[in-house]
C-alpha cells in the first residue's frame, strides 16, 4: 500500500468522547441515526438486530467522497487516455480518443455516454487485475482534484465517515454499493474508509483466467460487463455480492432510489430498518421511499455536511 | 430457519481438548494443516498474515458434503419437475421434463448436459428469490438421500468440520466457493458449516428488480448465467465476489484446480499459503499443482474421511 494513502488519517481519527457523531448539527437526522443503533443493538428491544444481521450500506460518490465537478475514477479513465493511445496508435485520430486527447475541455463535456463507454473500455480492460492495480494505485497518489488540489482520497466527507464508524463500533459490517468500479473502489477502500475489498460491491466486469510462459495464473480484466451497480443493479448487487438484506442505506441521488426501496421494505417481524437518501440541495427531487416507515428516514443532509459538499465546486 | 436445520449439530460440536483434528488420522496430512495455521498466524513467524488476509476457500461437493449419487442440489432440481409441469402444463410431453416425469433411471441417467441445463433453468429460475428460498428450505428438510436416508445437510464430512473451526478460532474467514448454486447453498450454510452467506461464492445467475402492486419491491432469479463457478471460474469468482487472493483452499477434482493454482501462486514476500487436493481414491487422477511449493500441498485423505465418503455410496 502506498505512503500516501497510508497516510489518509481519515478512519484513524478517534471520536470525541460521548459524541459519535460530533461533525454532525444536533436534530433529527443525527438523532434518528443514533437512535436506530441503539434499538437495533439493545436485546430488550424489539427492534433488536442479530449481530450477523447487522449489515449498513453506502454509496460512495456524492456519498462518501468527492463527485464533482465529474466522477473521479472518470477523471481516472480520461488521465489513462495518453498511455492507452502510445500503445494502441490506431486509437489516436479515432474518437472519442481524438477528443480527449485535445484537451478541448468543452468538447470533452459534450461526450455522450457511448463516447464515454468506449472510454471506460479502452482504459479499464485489457491488462491484469495486477497491472490495474498498480495505475490505478499510482494515479491515486499523483492525481490531484482541479479544484482542490488535494488527492481524490483526501475529499471524503467527515461526517459520513463517523457514520460508518458508529455502526461499526456497534457491530455492524459496512458496505459500499457503488457504480464505480468494483476493483477500482477496493484498492483504497481499507485505508479511506476502513471498509475491506470483500465488503466493497461496485459496476463489475468479467475477468478470464490464463497462465503466463512460467506457469504462473493470472486474471485479465475483460470487456465483458456483469453487474451494472446503479439503479435497480444496486439491490440486484446486493443480492449478488452479499445475499442478505442491509438494514440501513445511505446514498444521495436517483441511482440510489431502488437499494434505498429495497432496504426500507426489508422490515420483518417489527425490526427496523433504515433509508438515508441525503439531500443537499433544495433543487434535488426528494426520493419518496415507499414502505419506509420510520421517523427520520429521509432526513436532509446536516449542515457540517453541506458545507463539507460545497469544497466540490458546485 | 426451519427447525431441522436449526437441529443440525455439525458445527456446534466443541473440538476435543487440545486437538483441533481429532477426526484426523495422524500423519503428513494433518500435520501440515497444523504447521500451516501455526506459522501463518504466529507473528514471530516469516509466513505471519495478518488476520484481515486471513481466507480460506472451500470447494463444497465432495469436499464437505456428499456428491454422490449425483449433486445433491441436481436431486433438488429433479424433484422440482412436477411441481414446474403442474404451473407449466406445455412441459409435460416435452423433453427432458417428459423423460424426468416417467422416474425412469435409467433414462434420466442418460440426459445430456444441454438436457440438465434446461432442468436448470425450468427450476431455479422464474420466481422470486423469496420464493425460491421457501422451496430450497422445504425440500432440505424433507428430502432423504437414497442410501443413507437421511437430509442431505447431515452428509457432511467431520474432518472438513474440524479444519473449518480449526482456521476460523485461528481468525481466518471460511468461504465456500463452489459450482453448485450459490442461492442454494446460502439457505444452509450458516447452520451447516457455520459459513455466513456472504462467504459463499458460487455458480450464480442474474436477478431482475421490480415492484408488486403494492409497490413492495422483489427480485426475481433470472435465467442468465453471471457465473459458472467451476474450473477457471472459480478463480475468477474468488475475484469477483471476494477481491482477495485466498492463503489456503481446498478441493475434490479437476473443478477446483485452478483455484487451487490461483491460491498456491499467490505467494508473496515469504508468506505462505497451502492449497489441499484431496484424494480419496487411488484412481482419482492427482492434479499437479504448479508453483505450489510448501510441503503436504497435495495431502491424500486421512482414513476417517475415506471412511465418510463412502457413505456416498460409491
Amino acid at each position: 500500500m502506498s505512503g500516501l494513502l497510508r497516510s489518509v488519517p481519515a478512519v484513524a481519527q478517534a471520536p470525541a468522547a460521548g459524541d459519535p457523531l460530533p461533525s454532525w448539527n444536533d436534530g433529527a437526522a443525527k438523532q434518528a441515526i443514533l437512535d436506530f443503533v441503539r434499538v437495533t443493538t439493545d436485546q430488550a428491544s424489539q427492534s433488536y438486530v442479530r449481530p450477523e444481521e447487522r449489515i449498513a450500506t453506502f454509496d460512495q460518490d456524492g456519498t462518501l467522497w468527492v463527485e464533482h465537478p465529474m466522477y473521479s475514477q472518470v477523471v481516472y479513465c480520461l488521465d489513462r487516455v495518453p498511455t492507452v493511445v502510445a500503445k494502441r496508435p490506431e486509437l489516436k485520430n479515432a474518437e472519442p480518443f481524438k477528443t480527449v486527447l485535445s484537451g478541448n475541455r468543452a468538447a470533452m463535456a459534450k461526450l455522450s455516454m457511448r463516447d464515454l463507454e468506449k472510454i471506460l473500455a479502452a482504459t479499464l480492460t485489457g491488462m491484469t487485475v495486477d497491472e490495474f492495480n498498480a495505475e490505478a494505485m499510482k494515479w491515486l497518489e499523483t492525481a490531484r482534484h482541479p479544484r482542490w488540489q488535494r488527492p481524490y482520497t483526501e475529499l471524503v466527507y467527515q461526517p459520513m465517515l463517523e457514520v460508518l464508524r458508529h455502526l461499526r463500533d456497534n457491530g455492524y459490517r459496512t458496505y459500499i454499493v457503488t457504480g464505480g468500479g468494483q476493483d477500482f473502489v477496493r484498492i483504497y477502500s481499507q485505508q479511506v474508509y476502513g471498509i475491506p475489498p470483500e465488503q466493497v460491491v461496485g459496476t463489475a466486469g468479467a475477468t478470464k483466467f490464463g497462465y503466463g510462459k512460467d506457469g504462473k495464473p493470472f486474471l485479465t480484466k475483460e470487456p465483458k460487463l456483469l453487474l451494472n451497480d446503479n439503479d435497480a443493479g444496486k439491490p440486484e448487487g446486493i443480492h449478488l455480492m452479499i445475499g442478505r438484506r442491509p438494514r440501513a442505506a445511505f446514498g444521495n441521488s436517483n441511482g440510489d432510489r431502488e437499494m434505498l426501496e429495497w432496504t426500507a421494505w426489508g422490515m420483518v417481524r417489527g425490526s427496523r430498518c433504515w433509508s438515508c437518501m441525503m439531500t443537499p440541495r433544495a433543487s434535488t427531487p426528494t426520493v419518496r421511499l415507499r414502505g419506509c416507515r420510520t421517523p427520520g428516514s429521509v432526513p436532509s443532509l446536516p449542515r457540517s455536511m453541506a458545507k463539507r459538499r460545497r469544497m466540490d465546486g458546485r
